[in-house]
């Protein structure tokens, strides 16, 4: 196997790349100016070695306890818990959320063996204990292992003092109800929210 | 600006993808085992190193010359002119033909300030006349200034003796008329191919 052969191979391994794109990918880096195939050859090796996780959240980090974390401006009573670390680049590009985090690292998922002991569960619930939270928003996905873990949250939480809520599942803005799927279309009628007027 | 976003950033740039494939990869990569990061670095990193054009026909090899112009088994006296060395592999995907190559780094294009002398034509020239070539195939592609590339091509071999041929161009296998471009069917009609029976 050539060193081009095993480039393109070893492309085609990313999401979201095939054969083809990784094979397009692989003439470009041949054509491109050495500055940028070194930086991003050395970006990708020291990846690992640079970025690790926050002891604290679990979002992925440089420095120890991550930014979010020690940020004196973070409303420090407000955890939203999410399904993996890029959730939280997801909800910060929103602006709308000033809390803390919590990555359970996964969600429960019998059929792939994985019950809430896989899951960073136990460290939240000591997060809880030792440090003054009053609400908990859960932002796993809304898909059956997303429920599914919200439920066990619940029940874990219930009883505890801290308010729960979780993300509203619905139509997405700027769709078109002739578009939604069902299941998107009922909980959105579910979670129907009353106008004044 | 983070070891995280920089990495982003610069997958970016690869072709086909944007800037959401861009995250899903770094997160990929920050997952991955250690020994598929490390070996993807190494190979992006040494890649222009070890490439290198061959002296002879322009193929990207490891070797020099290249493993094609070296094969006793290729047909010598035969040479397919294309614009790019990633051509070959496509064109050496379809086992029909066992000639020679010869990459001409480029089309013909005055748009973009690219004229004959750019190309590696008078390179091409010195190998018909220096080897025993009886025949080239122009597989340029069928766009303006593939053709414009191919005719100039055809002015500069007439009278050399060399028989010229080029890529048929028409419908794709397997193909609707129905969803064929005007150019492409017209393309098809004026190369029609006569039927015996």
């Amino acid at each position: 196997m050539t060193t081009l052969d095993r480039l393109i191979k070893n492309l085609s391994r990313l999401p979201g790349v095939g054969r083809k794109s990784a094979a397009r990918i692989a003439y470009y880096l041949l054509r491109s100016d050495r500055t940028f195939t070194a930086d991003l050859a050395r970006e990708i090796g020291e990846l690992q070695d640079r970025i690790r996780e926050c002891s604290i959240c679990g979002n992925y980090t440089e420095v120890e306890p991550c930014d979010i974390c020690t940020d004196p401006r973070r409303e420090k009573a407000v955890i939203c818990v999410v399904e993996q670390s890029q959730d939280i680049q997801t909800i910060e590009s929103t602006r709308e959320y000033n809390g803390l985090f919590h990555v359970l690292l996964g969600v429960i998922s019998p059929i792939d063996g994985i019950g809430p002991d896989d899951l960073t569960i136990a460290k939240l619930m000591k997060r809880i204990k030792e440090t003054d939270v009053r609400e908990i928003i859960i932002a796993t996905n809304p898909t059956v292992e997303g429920d599914a873990t919200a439920m066990y949250l619940v029940r874990m939480l219930s009883g505890s003092g801290v308010a729960l809520s979780r993300l509203a599942s619905g139509l997405p803005v700027g769709g078109d109800l002739e578009y939604a799927d069902r299941l998107t279309l009922a909980r959105s009628i579910k979670g129907r929210i009353p106008l004044s007027g």
